[in-house]
């Protein structure tokens, strides 16, 4: 921990008494008063403060209580001295933690995450991290926007939409490459793969991102979004749907549609009753890869620790190539640090997410252009919008591209199915373009 | 959502092409570069930039890319000028949502808090308040101490502990009043009631303080830190004892008992196979203040927002009201909103939480000033420490002080064991001096 001058302020005219004082290392090399000369070089001074207003004592302790001053006196001289011959300046302690924030609730294609904390990859990185969990997956980039938390991870459409906020956000790697993400319905529900069914349902979606999909959408299939009614879910989607207050909502198929299979089974029914449109299909997108799950950060942090980022990113990448190369043992690991995750939906998720985990932790570019094409769609994002990622802090080799990025889609649809009837760790064998490195 | 300057920086000497800029309302109303007077009153004007350095483009969209300039030139004209006629200033895009991190992952005892969001109280205050989960419960003094966070739930002894740290936080209300704390056993695990019995024995911990308690505890039994092996558990205590990690561990009657209560009761053992050596009596405290549990917040923060902290713990209060006169609605209400409650286990320690509440919120005083005591004997804050709390940010009346505590505390424990039998909710009936109005 340390302490930077972060603000002046003024104490009221009155006289002080020093009851308290430490020093600590932060030298001040500037200042805003015109002292600079006189202050280079000196120790700021860190201090509990008692002050005479009237007769009345009164103490600082506990509101503004640590301060740092440049003092006409030396190291621990603590005398009573008229305020107008000092100047106050508040002191912020901070942190060499690391923040970090994720999209969702812990789940299990969180596991890169954890297990680089439980297996001492970031520490081994000479780094600390601190992992938050939000309730509610809205607050994340705006969180991080402003600097109150460092990193995190959220999806590709939103990474975009909060840059284009002025919420200076930055993908820095890629969690889960374009999982499969749709309008997810129970078939009792009259809904079918015609869009046009959802025409007076309730739609439950995440945050208002999903309403916005949803309401370009029904442009497509002369709709108006008056024709249905969008319910607010944040987390709680599945169990909307179980419990009915919602027809359908936007999920994840390693997720939320895993959790309905799940319970159509705990009840006797088939699983495939559970069904998904597509949002890449509906839209044409010929990707999920607007649902790719990303790392993000502040960019004032990234820009000012980039030798941390690029710590960060080698821990969960080890993390990653643990989770690729040994799926069972990295689940038992992180249900061990991580006892929420013992359950057997959760190990039935975690499958799912097996196939979609980002090997190399690449943005890939051509994800990204189409999604800021389909965000300019949807208008969230101006014609100039500059896509807001980097793989610079991924400091091994990545990827080809693709050779094949449809039909590896088709592939992963597959495979998908396989694994929900399976079960397993499976992934796709993935043919790569030639003699060409992917850059960002 | 607001900006606000936060430090400047003099873009390499070059020429510069501004691509997009958008205005926002923030006024710049002081400077450090001697330009106040022609500064005053304008506009800042956040933009993207595209610079040329020798021949090569360069963006520095998605690192420094929203600054803020004065210059000479109005809104809107986009044009090419040299780089020396201006001054570049970073902003800092600021959030109106109160942050808070809670001192554990989501638990029962955390209802006030949740349904304060749930039902719309934070809303009805005119507040937003984004509630966040810890993996580590010793990040949270730390992340609130460097402004990271807000507000947060922590411990009273940590609360101390961490200001002595120079973190600058700040307790504004109790959350829960002296759940009993304690070395938590199974029977067969050799430890009886005598202290003693810990001898050679690992004892688990959460995070660094539980072992500074006990390694005091040992003085006082004749024996040293190495006559025990102590293990640092976090969140995960009662698992480490059901897995024999560990043969007891420091937890809380109304949670970790509980816990492993259900497990003994599940496997076809008697549920009071648990027993607890509670730290208070063992250290011989007369209460067990140092594990209630508060609301907190950074200073600086809390100095600076003093009407949100008003309706956030109006809110709070609002929230706590409801728990005490309709706990089963609060129960399915807060199962509702955070479904990972929805468990008979959940529901128990909401139960045994239940008569632990606080009522009005307030900061006991005589608790304080035992707990800063111990800290002191503890040696980790020192002589001179004055206790970080206050009750100004409570705007209704608050109790009086109890007339007899160490009877209350007797009659807390045989309530307790009813509960644990009977289930149920009930609270005590504390007798409070007359005409007597508790401050802090």
């Amino acid at each position: 921990m340390s302490s930077s001058l972060v603000s002046t302020f003024l104490f009221p005219s009155t006289n002080l008494i020093i009851t308290h004082a430490t020093f600590n290392k932060t030298i001040i090399t500037n200042s805003s008063l015109g002292m600079n000369n006189r202050m280079e070089g000196i120790n700021s001074l860190a201090m509990e403060l008692l002050y005479i207003q009237g007769t009345a004592k009164r103490s600082i302790t506990g509101v503004h209580s640590r301060l740092v001053s440049w003092l006409p006196f030396g190291s621990g001289s603590f005398k009573k001295i008229p305020l107008n011959l000092i100047r106050l300046h508040l002191i912020k302690m901070s942190t060499d933690k690391i923040t970090f924030l994720t999209n969702w609730h812990a789940t299990p294609y969180h596991a890169p995450l954890y297990l680089a904390q439980a297996k001492g990859f970031f520490k081994n990185e000479g780094i600390k991290v601190a992992l938050l969990e939000p309730n509610d997956p809205s607050d994340v980039t705006e969180i991080i926007g402003t600097e109150k938390v460092d990193l995190g991870f959220k999806a590709m459409i939103h990474t975009l939409a909060a840059k284009a906020r002025n919420f200076p956000v930055l993908s820095i790697g890629s969690l889960l490459d374009e999982p499969f993400t749709g309008v997810v319905y129970l078939k009792d529900s009259g809904i079918t793969t015609d869009f046009r069914t959802l025409k007076g349902k309730k739609i439950g979606y995440v945050g208002e991102f999903g309403k916005i999909q949803i309401d370009e959408l029904t442009s497509h299939y002369g709709m108006s979004p008056d024709d249905y009614t969008a319910i607010r879910c944040g987390m709680n989607v599945s169990k909307a749907i179980i419990n009915r207050e919602i027809d359908a909502g936007i999920g994840l198929e390693n997720v939320q549609m895993v959790e309905l299979e799940e319970w159509l089974a705990s009840n006797g029914r088939p699983k495939d009753d559970v069904q998904m449109l597509r949002i890449d299909e509906l839209a044409e997108l010929g990707c999920c890869c607007f649902c790719s799950i990303l790392y993000i950060g502040n960019e004032k942090f990234i820009s000012e620790n980039p030798d941390k980022v690029r710590a960060f990113m080698r821990a969960v990448k080890k993390a990653t190539d643990f989770v690729l190369s040994e799926p069972e043992k990295a689940w038992a690991e992180y249900v061990d640090f991580k006892p929420a995750m013992g359950s057997a939906l959760n190990r039935k998720i975690f499958e799912r997410s097996y196939a979609y985990f980002s090997k190399d932790l690449k943005n890939v570019e051509r994800d990204w252009q189409k999604v800021t094409k389909y965000g300019k769609r949807l208008g969230v994002l101006e014609d100039s919008f500059v896509p807001n990622y980097t793989n610079e802090f991924l400091t091994w080799e990545t990827e080809a591209d693709q050779a094949d990025p449809t039909g590896d889609q088709k592939r992963m649809v597959a495979l998908q199915k396989e694994i929900a009837s399976d079960g397993g760790f499976k992934r796709l064998d993935v043919q790569r373009v030639a003699a060409v490195t992917a850059t960002a």
